[in-house]
C-alpha cells in the first residue's frame, strides 16, 4: 500500500509518520522546505516538491490524503489535482471539513471519475503514538481500498475508527463529536472555576482533578491532560482568557437549528467562546449604561486601549 | 482497623463488601434485615439490628460511616446516634449532602467531642469492584484516622482520593463533580441526538459511539458506559423521556450565583433535567396561546390525561 499525503503540518506529519512507522509507503508534499526534509528523514517515507512530483510518485489508481485546513487551501488543492488525476484515483480529506463541502467535492470528484471519503480525525498531537480516531464516509469499496491506512492510523486495527455511511457522514460524525467536546470542555472549567473561586476552603484545585481520574464518574481522557498540566503548578494568569473556535462548533449549533433539535448546551458553550473573544462587550456596555438611564446606576470607564 | 457502617443500600452494601474483602473489620447496620443478612455473609463483616448494638461493637473510638440519603434519614440518625457515641467518636458523612449541612454537622457534633468527616463518594455500583472516587474533608487527624478504609475503598491505595481541606470540602468538591457531570452527560446526550435525528445518513450511533472510545478526544467513562448499552442493540423507546435531578445539580447553580462565576453549561444542563420533567409545560402551553392571541396560530390540544 502507497499513500500520498498533502499537507504535512501537525497533524499531517504525525499521522505520515506513523503510517510509515507501519509499513506503509508515505510520499509527502507540503510547501514548507523543512516540513518536507523531515518527513524523508523517516524510514519508509518520501517526500516531493509539488503536486505534479507526488501523482507520478504513486501508482495509479493513486490514493491521496489531503491534511490541510478546510475551506480554500483544501479547495485551492482539489482544483489543482483534478487535471493531474486518472480515473480511478481516490482522494481522502482528513480536514475539519464542513460535511455539505465534503458531499460537493464528492459529486464534482465523480464527474473526473475519481472517488472521494471524507476522513474525520481526533486524536490532535497525541495521535502519531496513540492512534487516531477517524470517523469515514464514502462507499464501502472506496473504503475496503483505504482500510490498510485505517487500521494503521488508528490506535488498533480494529478499533477507533468507524465506517459511518455515505460520502459526508464521517465529517457530520466528527462535526459532533467536536460538539459534544465543547459542551465537555465548558462543563469541566466551570466546575474547576468553582473549586478556584471557594475561597474559604483554599482548595488545591490540581490535587483534586487528579483524584478524579480514577474511579470517579467524570474521568475522561480531556480530564487527563488538565490533571496533568495542573500538576505543573504553573499559573494560568499569563494565558489570555480567549478562546478560539473553529467551524464545527457553529456548524453543529446551525445543524441542531436546521433539524429542530434543541442543543442547547453544545450552543451554549460555543456563545461562551464568542463572550471569551470579546464579543459580548458591546453587550455588556449597553446593558452598563442601561442601567445608568433608568436607574442612575455608575457605569465604570473602559480601559484605555493599548492601541493607542 | 473496624469500622461502623450504617446503611447498607446499593452504596453501603457494596463498600461494606470492599472494606470486609480488603481485611477492615465492618460491623453494618441497616433497617432492612434482608440487607444485615446479605452483609452477615460476607467473611470478615457482621451486621447488627439496632444502633446500640452498632456501638456497643464497635472499640472506643469508634468510627462510623454514614450511607444514607441526604436529608432526613441522614439527620435523624445523627440526632440518634449522639446520646451513644463517647468523646473521640468520629462520623462519616458519605451521603451527597449539602456541604453546609455538613459544616454544621461538624459543629454540632464538635460540642460532644466528636469529629466528622465528609466524604464524597462517586462510582455507583462500580464501584465495588474498581474502588471509589472519594473527596473528604476534616481534620488531618480525623483523615490518618480513617486512612486505611480511604485507601481500601479508594482503586488504589494511592489514587482516587483525596483530602479537599477543612470540613465541608470534601461535599463542596463532590457537589461540584455531580455538576460537571450533568455537563457532561448533556452534551453526549445532545450529540447523540444530532447523530440520531440525521435521517438521510442513517447511522449506526452505537457504532459510532464504540469507535469513539478509542483515540478520540470524547473518549470517557460515561462514553464507555453509553457504548456499552447502545451495543445491547435495545431501543429507548420504552424509556420514559424523564431524567430526574439530585441535590447536587441544584446546589452547583446556587454556589454559581452565590460565588458571582457564571456556569452556563451546568446550570442549563439542570434546567434541561426540569424540562424532561414536563416542568416546562406550562411555559411552553403560555407561548403556544401568546402566538394563537397576536398572530391567530393554531394551538393543539393537549392529549387525553391518562388518570382522567
Amino acid at each position: 500500500m502507497q499513500l500520498g499525503m498533502i499537507g504535512l503540518g501537525k497533524m499531517g506529519a504525525n499521522m505520515a509518520a506513523r503510517l510509515a512507522h507501519a509499513g506503509i509507503g508515505v510520499v509527502g508534499f507540503d510547501h514548507s522546505a523543512a516540513a518536507r526534509t523531515a518527513l524523508a528523514a523517516q524510514p519508509g517515507a518520501a517526500a516531493v516538491d509539488s503536486l505534479q512530483a507526488l501523482v507520478a510518485a504513486l501508482p495509479a489508481p493513486r490514493a491521496i490524503w489531503l491534511m490541510l485546513p478546510a475551506g480554500a487551501p483544501t479547495e485551492s488543492t482539489i482544483a489543482a489535482l483534478l487535471p493531474l488525476l486518472t480515473r480511478g484515483d481516490l482522494l481522502i480529506d482528513g480536514a475539519n471539513a464542513y460535511y455539505r463541502d465534503s458531499m460537493n467535492h464528492a459529486q464534482l470528484l465523480a464527474q473526473g471519475g475519481f472517488e472521494f471519503v471524507d476522513a474525520g480525525v481526533s486524536g490532535g498531537v497525541w495521535g502519531r503514538d496513540n492512534g487516531y480516531a477517524m470517523m469515514v464516509g464514502g462507499s464501502a469499496a472506496a473504503i475496503a481500498r483505504i482500510r490498510p491506512v485505517l487500521e494503521a492510523l488508528a490506535p488498533a486495527a480494529d478499533r477507533g475508527w468507524v465506517h459511518c455511511g455515505p460520502v459526508g457522514s464521517g465529517h457530520y460524525a466528527k462535526m459532533i463529536h467536536n460538539g459534544i467536546e465543547y459542551g465537555m470542555m465548558q462543563a469541566y472549567a466551570e466546575g474547576f472555576a468553582l473549586l478556584q473561586a471557594k475561597s474559604e476552603f483554599q482548595l488545591d484545585v490540581a490535587k483534586i482533578a487528579e483524584s478524579w481520574r480514577h474511579g470517579s464518574v467524570v474521568r475522561s481522557w480531556l480530564l487527563d491532560l488538565t490533571a496533568e498540566f495542573m500538576a505543573d503548578g504553573k499559573s494560568l494568569d499569563d494565558i489570555a482568557p480567549v478562546v478560539a473556535d473553529s467551524g464545527e462548533g457553529r456548524w453543529t449549533a446551525i445543524e441542531g437549528i436546521e433539524l429542530g433539535i434543541p442543543t442547547p448546551v453544545m450552543s451554549l458553550a460555543l456563545m461562551q467562546r464568542f463572550d471569551s473573544q470579546g464579543k459580548a462587550d458591546y453587550q455588556a456596555r449597553l446593558l452598563a449604561r442601561m442601567r445608568q438611564a433608568f436607574g442612575g446606576h455608575a457605569v465604570s470607564a473602559a480601559a484605555p486601549s493599548s492601541g493607542s
